[in-house]
C-alpha cells in the first residue's frame, strides 16, 4: 500500500488512545521510520487532532523496529534534485512541514513523552528532543550526523541546542558521532534510562501517571513553562504569576489542596 | 506568638550578622517554613536592609527542622477561596509579593549561598534555586510537586528553568517526584552536597572566604553577570568590557594585582 | 625579541597550516601565555587571515609550556595605573581588542578547537570557553580567580556563562577555585579529556575529520548555529529551514546524499 494518502496514514503511523493517553507509533521500520512527506503530514494532522480532543491527556511518542526514526526520507530528497528548480520548491515545503510538526510538540497543550528504542538520527534526533520528555532504551542512541553527507543539520541543532549545553551539541553537530543512551542523559537529552524490554510498559505507566493529574493545571502549565523561558526574569515572573493565579481560581487547585490538607485523594473536575 | 505582624517577623525569620556575613533562618518549623504573606514580607524587609547595609558581604539563607521550605502556605491559601472574590486579590498580591522576594536575590548586591539541610519543594525548591549558590546537605530532597495539588509550578519553574536543563526541569514539575541531592547537583541545581552534620558550618566558612574579597569586585560582579546573561554575544561583551573598565579603575584592583605581583596579601579598600 | 611589533608576532603565536588545518599556538610560556596586547593583536590577525582563507577548514588553538594562557597581562596592566587617566584610555583599549578575539571565534567560518594542555586561567578560561569544542588533557584545569585580585572575572563570565550552568559559572567566579578536566567536563565546558601525552595528536586526528567535510556544509552550520541559539522558536526554525534548503542546493548536498545512498565515497565540490 503506498503511503502517500493522508487517509491512509494509519498504515505509516499508528494511533491509539487509551485510558486518556494517546500512543502514536512511527510505522515505517523497513524504511527506518525516515520522515517522509506522508508521514510528516500524518503527524500533523494526529497533533493536530490531538490538541483539541478534551480526553487525551498525555501523549507517547514510539516507533517499531530497530530504528526510532532516521530523519528525512533521502530517497525523496534526492529524486527531486532533478526537477526543474534543483528541488528548491520541495525542499521548502518539506523544511517547513518537517518545522511545523517539530514546534507543534511544544505547542500542543498536552505533554509529549518520547520512547525511544534505538538510532533517533538527524531529523530523529530533533523529533526525540522536541518533545518534553524523553525516556530511552538502554540500546538507544542519538546522532546528527549530517556533515557526513554534506548537509549539516541545521534544524535538528535547533532542537538540540535548546536541550543540552552548546558544546555538547557543537560536538554531535561537528563530529557526527552518536552517542549513547548514557551519554545523551549526561547532556540533558534523555530524562530516564531503561532496559529495552520495559520501556514500553514504563513509558505507559509514567503517561498514565500524568494523565491521571488535573488537565487544568498540567496544560496551564506546559504552556506557561514555555512561554516564560526565553523571557527576561520579571516578565517572566510576570507571566507566571499570573499562571499561578489562574491556576489557582480554577476548581482544580481548591479540590487538589483540599484533598491533600484532608489526606484523601482528588477528584478532579478538569480530568 | 502570632506571626503575623512584620515587626515581630524576627520569630520567624531570624536575622544575624557576623563578620560581614548575614545568616537568614526561616524558623517556622513546625509549619515546614511554609512562605507565609509573615514570612515573605520578613524576608523581603531582610533583603531590603541587606541591599543598603555596607558591612554586608555574603548572605547565607538557610532553615529550621527537618524541611528547608515546602512553599506557600497551604492553610493559608485554602481560607481564602471563600473571600468573595473566591481569593483572586489576595492570590494575585501572594504571588506579587512572592515574586518579588525571588527577584530579590538575584538583584541584591551581595551573594546569597542557600544551605539547603532537607526537603524544598514548591516555592521553597524556588527559593533553593533562586539563590546564587546552593550547597545541600546529603539529605537534602528538591521537589515541585504543584501537579499533585491541582496547582502546576509555574514560579517555581522560572527559577529552575533558569538553572537546570530544560527537559530536567520538565521532568521534575511534570512527575512531581522529588529529587536527592546527587541528582540535583547532576543537572545543576546544587553545587557542594556535604554531610548534614557539616552544612552549617561549611556553608558559613565559604561564606566568610567570600566575605573576604573585595566588596566592590564582587558586587560589581554578581551585577554584571546577572545584566549579561540573557543579552546577545556583542551586548553582553559591551557591558562585561564596560564593567572589567570600571573595577580596573577602582583602587582595589590596583591593590589586588598589585598585591599578587608582590605576593602579598591585599588590603581592600572596599570590603 | 620584543614582542609588541605585530610584524614579529609570529614568535608569540605559532601559526602552522597543515592539510587544511590551522594551528594557532600561544607561544609565551614563560609570560604563561599571557594575554598582552601584542599576543591579542596577533590573534586578531590570525583569525582575520582564516576567516578568509579557502583552504583552512578547520582550526586547532594549543599552548606552549604548563599553562595553557594565564588571561590577561597583569604586568602590563599594572604599569598603566601610572598613566594621567590612571589607565583608563588603555584599558578601554585593551578590553576592547579582548573581547574582539573573543567574538571573532564563533564568528571564524570554520570550527575552532582548543587543546587545553594545563592551566586556563581568567581571559583563558574565557579563551577555551569561546571555542567551539574543547579538548583537555588529564592535567588540565579551569578557574575565574578575578576575585582575588580585586578584578571580578566579568568578560571570562560571558563566555563561561553560554557553555555551562549557571550556578556552575558562579561558583567558579565567586569562589575563584580551579576545577580539574573531569568536573569541567561533568559541567559542560570541556568535551573529551584525553592522556597529556596524547592531546596533540588526537586533537589534531579530530581537526581534520572536520577538515574532510564539505566546508560549506559545515561553515553554513556553525553560523546557523550561532545564529539561532539565542532566538524565539519559531524565528529559529525559520533560519534553520533557510539555511537546511541553502545547503541542500548546494553540490555537495546531492553529492553526500548520493555518495551515501551508493554506499560509495563523497567527493565534495566544497572543500
Amino acid at each position: 500500500m503506498p503511503d502517500g494518502a493522508s487517509g491512509r496514514s494509519a498504515s505509516i503511523l499508528v494511533l491509539e488512545d487509551r485510558d486518556a493517553v494517546a500512543t502514536l507509533t512511527l510505522n515505517r521500520p523497513a524504511a527506518r521510520n525516515g520522515l517522509s512527506i506522508a508521514l510528516l503530514d500524518a503527524l500533523a494532522a494526529a497533533l493536530r487532532d490531538i490538541a483539541t480532543d478534551p480526553a487525551i491527556r498525555c501523549v507517547v511518542l514510539q516507533a517499531e523496529g530497530p530504528v526510532f526514526c532516521a530523519g528525512h526520507d533521502l530517497k525523496e530528497i534526492t529524486a527531486r534534485f532533478a526537477d526543474p528548480d534543483g528541488g528548491h520548491a520541495f525542499f521548502a515545503d518539506s523544511m517547513a512541514r518537517c518545522a511545523a510538526v517539530m514546534q507543534a510538540i511544544p505547542a500542543l497543550p498536552q505533554p509529549v513523552i518520547a520512547a525511544v528504542q534505538g538510532l533517533a538520527t538527524a531529523a530523529g534526533c530533533q523529533l526525540a528532543a522536541a518533545c518534553d520528555l524523553v525516556i530511552a532504551a538502554e540500546e538507544a542512541r542519538f546522532c546528527t550526523p549530517g556533515v557526513e553527507i554534506g548537509l549539516f543539520c541545521s534544524t535538528p541543532a535547533v532542537a538540540l541546542s535548546r536541550a543540552v549545553p552548546r558544546k555538547a551539541a557543537m560536538e554531535m553537530l561537528l563530529t557526527a558521532e552518536p552517542i549513547g543512551a548514557e551519554e545523551a542523559r549526561r547532556i540533558g537529552l534523555v530524562n530516564r534510562i531503561l532496559p529495552g524490554a520495559a520501556l514500553r510498559a514504563e513509558t505507559a505507566a509514567l503517561a498514565a501517571r500524568i494523565a491521571g493529574r488535573s488537565a487544568l493545571a498540567v496544560q496551564l502549565g506546559k504552556r506557561c513553562f514555555n512561554h516564560q523561558t526565553g523571557l527576561p526574569l520579571p516578565q517572566a515572573y510576570e507571566v507566571a504569576a499570573a499562571a499561578m493565579v489562574e491556576n489557582l481560581l480554577a476548581e482544580d487547585a481548591a479540590e487538589g489542596i483540599g484533598a491533600f490538607l484532608a489526606k484523601r485523594a482528588p477528584e478532579w473536575r478538569h480530568r
